[in-house]
């Protein structure tokens, strides 16, 4: 049994297709804007789905009325899937003073839910702020299918080495080669930006990262491509968080920009459903 | 030491006045919507004052950020002054498969701060769900000065059973008398709605709740002291969630509507800070 909340009503149909029984729920607003929820369901288990974007905060007390409804109405074991987790980037103190605002998230979630499915987390050691069992959904299949074709023998890149993980899983799903940029001080104001060992000259190149926001990475690294002789150029990310323009700005700068379905985006071409089917 | 949170700046000054230490706090928003909190502060013992009207969730979520910024900066004991509680009608299922949403906000907010005071709580059983101490905090002394000389030797109201001890309270600051109106059904159509066992008759008449909104019950309960005789009546509530056009619509029908400002509204002319301030 799946319920699904308002931040993954887009996934709706396509569960629906892969044969889960999605589960009844009322989802509105009070006139004051407090959220009302209501899930008239019988049941012991029961998987809540829901993406926690803009707004983010609603979305993520819907997650608790919900789960406060199921627990009201007997259920025993819920497991939360959530395709994008908000504050997932506030993952540490840069500046005294700061919350780790990600483990806010954690705990409260964890308040109601037994088992969360987080796809793509930015920071996978943030899981161990859940206090019941956490798992990271990695989409590398999706993606990897999404543009196996588009790159042939081409090369797979992160635009830093701490995202070398999720290109090295794209990679090994297409049997293609993967490497990171890297940035290095080139005069006192300089930094210069580029792939670390690898050749890519003549070659196709996707680029794959957890988050989008500005672009502004992807377009530099596009840019740097270009000059070092690459073909085609992709850019394949899991969470579209796109600022107002970077859509456009990304896709003007690249042969092909596809994000994942864990956010609605108009370029939301790769879906995680069958991730999400696989762990359920 | 008291940190004041988005949605309690407008009782910061007050807070000041009093003498209140209010500790330094930043925030702001990160471009993709989510809030940023900082409190760099030292200590060991705070009190955050936020109140949760509308937005209600980014407020309900602030609260936990500053509590988690406070607990990295080693704070060991935290209480949160709340003027205005969400989710707080929202105290029983009506229709099955409704959640307690008061009971997973009180949860939610028991992860961060070990005291918990409420102004003037719906339902003041909902308190337990709250896993710290949890306190009910009558704004009835404020709400008596201010009407006190108006009202004279006057009566005052609830508007329901329910909320007698709300008039009681008012009516014990003052040595006046009070009662609540009763709904009795005059024919299966219509419902008659008077005031229980006391003579209103060429006397002022201060009715009291806890919340106000659409208003529709004060313009009825004012109509309806008219009919019987009252000379000024007077509406004094505690939290003014206002419908849209509801201040006018109160105001023109009663001689004078006064609220709280647990929430910042036109008719928020009685100051809670004096209660708030008792309790730190």
């Amino acid at each position: 049994m799946i319920i699904v909340g308002s931040g993954a009503v887009h996934l709706k149909d396509e569960l629906l297709n892969f044969g889960a029984e999605v589960g009844e729920i009322e989802i509105s607003r009070f006139p004051d804007g407090e959220k009302y929820v209501r899930v008239p369901l019988c049941g012991t288990e029961a998987t809540v789905v829901q993406s926690t974007y803009k707004p983010q905060d609603e979305n993520l007390i819907e997650a608790l009325l919900i789960g406060d409804a199921l627990r009201e109405r007997g259920f025993e074991k819920l497991k939360l899937v959530v395709p994008y987790l908000a504050y997932s980037r506030q993952d540490r103190v840069t500046k005294e003073g700061e919350p780790i605002s990600v483990r806010a998230v954690m705990r409260t979630l964890g308040l109601y839910y037994d088992e969360l499915y987080v796809v793509d987390i930015h920071n996978p050691k943030t899981l161990d702020f859940f206090p019941g069992k956490a798992f990271n959904v990695s989409p590398a299949r999706s993606i990897a299918d999404y543009f196996g074709d588009k790159l042939g023998e081409g090369i797979v890149l992160s635009p830093d080495k701490g995202a070398l993980s999720r290109a090295r899983k794209v990679a090994e799903e297409l049997g293609v080669e993967y490497s990171h940029f890297e940035k290095r001080r080139i005069s006192p104001t300089q930094v210069e930006m580029r792939p670390v060992e690898i050749d890519v000259s003549g070659k196709n190149v996707l680029i794959v990262d957890d988050i989008i926001s500005t672009g502004g990475t992807m377009i530099r690294a596009a840019e740097i491509l270009r000059k070092l002789g690459a073909r085609k150029i992709f850019v394949g990310v899991t969470h579209g968080v796109f600022a107002e323009g970077a859509v456009e700005k990304v896709s003007n700068a690249v042969d092909e920009l596809a994000v994942t379905n864990t956010i609605p985006t108009p370029v939301s071409k790769i879906s995680v459903v069958p991730e999400i089917i696989r762990v359920l």
